[in-house]
């Protein structure tokens, strides 16, 4: 029995967790979770998986859980409970699925304690990716890539060495506008970007997929996760996100794994791993029913984030985190109307440039950075 | 420096061996080799890497050649001077790349040497798939496979588990005649039909290809190689043949592996396996110029041939060394303008129709079996 410690299991990635922990309850037992302050997740959860410990972010939510339930379950709130949480002795791996920078200090200590991690949440990587792969190697902690792309990658290269990987290619499928030109990205709606052609996910990351910063994201990530310079990871347009990534390697043989888009399947081998367990709901992949794929150069003239994030990837220190937050509150501005579409760029080149790039840094400076440049955009 | 013995120098497989020795000399060292009648191919070959050992098939060529060189390469010659080549001493593997039959006692041979086998040769696991693999799990020797499809396979079942696997797909180009229709096929010449879209091959494999029965020898190598029932073997029509072929493993997944149409990769992957070295000649595979990678269904009544091999296989015992004797003779005659194209099947289904399988067939009975088969055929 596999035993689970959940961050986020109110978001997209955290419910479908809990699908994959509920088809193999033979094998997996969710012992602690974390939601934010969606409560009803965390009752439905606590009569399902009876939990020994659940954390939501406010005290006042903590108190109301705590009165409510009957069973075991502790109930913890905010950053200490969240560390908690992540810490949590009896679990062998942390899925780390919560949305921003929050999952940045949990996700530490949970490497200290020796956890491993199953890794959804980007910024982890992105803003300290030096620290986080330094810490995990140091205490011998496995990092599973949850992203479908980087568990490509990450399946593609089992069975190989890490000396003979000539690239990476991370596909995209385009987003929303992948067929519309800039001019016409000019006036584009909130709800025309919330429109994802292949994937169903949430609201921040379909507008990153619109923009591209996704797949820049995903670039830096996949930086730290395979230890691999800028130069070897590229981006490939496939619209039908059916290969979800590929390793080419210097005999120019290229492995890739391919499936049809489904969450579950990269959580679940993130938790199985090197095994894999049966999926039987799953939906089968049949190339001769979808009849073409198709593969386009990635334009980064067209997709202005993709080049900001591989910039700021090369600049190193606290650039990433300047990217990350800049964006994250350039989306926020979009997805409230108050600035277009193109404008998210406009907001993060600025923010790019007015930052003086700090090498090699500790948390604390990357959460103040994080604070400093969201401060600066929402202050305008 | 790991030493390699040549089965077959002569053909395709064979010279594209040499290649992949001549660009890794500080690795590879060929100290054994056969060719049939090609002594300018043994004679360059001899110049070239200074084998120890060299077969050729008549004794008055050995005579020829062991008057004319100068080195301390020793010439022998005929069936037991290809097992002196398949079972030579300082030998680790030994590359099978002989056509027909011919290679069957040698690789049984080399396999209780102890020797790894590069396989390349169908009719060894086509005809005594049962007798090889059982000999290969006593001696603790590794079958290679060097066909692409097979090594596309064993590449994406690296760092997995076999209990996992739900289905191979076997791609298939589709051949010369891909896109003809059956009436169309009857009148093709020997010419349109050595004429392979995407492969540069031998006479013989061309054919099969455009006939789809290299399909189903490729799909009972793979029972044998693989270990898995038929039920488990699918062929997809693919027809740029850049995925070489796919596993779909019971989570859903689906681990490829992808390329450039040449040998050269999948030969110097058996050659290297597990590690891999560079091929600096190597065409890279670009997707984005590529464009589109089609599929399509296979039709197992257009290509009378897969299903014939499919039928073999399940009924196995001596049944797949008639479909492939019967074959290889179709194949003589329409070469020779003796039947059209479309009669290669006829042959086939009369010579399955009128044999009494055998089960568990040894060496002596299958060759027995296949001489039985051809001159039933001829002697029409």
């Amino acid at each position: 029995m596999k035993k689970i410690s959940l961050m986020g299991a109110s978001g997209s990635i955290g419910m479908q967790t809990m699908d994959v922990i509920r088809e193999h309850r033979e094998r997996f037992q969710l012992v602690a979770l974390s939601v934010g302050a969606n409560l009803d997740v965390a009752r439905k959860a606590i009569a399902e998986f009876h939990p020994s410990i659940v954390s939501v972010q406010l005290k006042e939510d903590a108190d109301k859980l705590s009165s409510e339930i009957v069973g075991k379950t502790k109930i913890v709130y905010g950053m200490e409970g969240l560390t908690k949480v992540a810490i949590y002795d009896d679990a062998e791996i942390v899925v780390n699925a919560v949305l921003g920078s929050v999952g940045l200090e949990p996700t530490m200590k949970a490497i200290e304690a020796k956890k491993n991690i199953a890794i959804a949440n980007k910024e982890t990587l992105v803003t300290a990716g030096h620290l986080v792969m330094a810490a995990a190697k140091k205490h011998g902690v496995t990092m599973l890539p949850v992203d479908s792309e980087h568990s490509a990658i990450f399946q593609a290269l089992q069975g190989e060495q890490e000396k003979n990987i000539e690239r990476l290619v991370v596909t995209a499928s385009g987003g929303s506008f992948r067929d519309q030109t800039r001019a016409q990205l000019q006036n584009v709606t909130v709800e025309e970007a919330l429109n994802h052609p292949n994937w169903s996910m949430g609201a921040k990351i379909t507008i990153d997929s619109a923009s591209m910063m996704n797949k820049g994201l995903e670039v830096i990530e996949a930086h730290w996760l395979f230890d691999l310079s800028y130069d070897k990871i590229d981006v490939l347009l496939h619209r039908e996100s059916i290969i979800h990534s590929m390793v080419e390697f210097h005999d120019s043989s290229v492995m890739a794994q391919l499936g049809t888009p489904d969450m579950r399947v990269p959580i679940q081998y993130a938790l199985t791993y090197p095994d894999r367990l049966p999926r039987k709901e799953a939906a089968r992949l049949r190339l001769e029913d979808i009849g073409k794929l198709h593969f386009e150069m990635m334009d980064l003239d067209r997709f202005r984030c993709l080049a900001f994030a591989y910039d700021a990837g090369r600049t190193g220190g606290t650039m990433p985190t300047v990217l990350n937050a800049a964006n994250e509150a350039a989306v926020d501005l979009f997805l409230k109307g108050t600035i277009g579409f193109l404008e998210i760029e406009d907001v993060i080149e600025r923010a790019m440039n007015e930052h003086e790039k700090l090498d090699d840094p500790d948390l604390e400076t990357i959460l103040a950075v994080d604070q400093e440049t969201r401060m600066r955009i929402f202050s305008r």
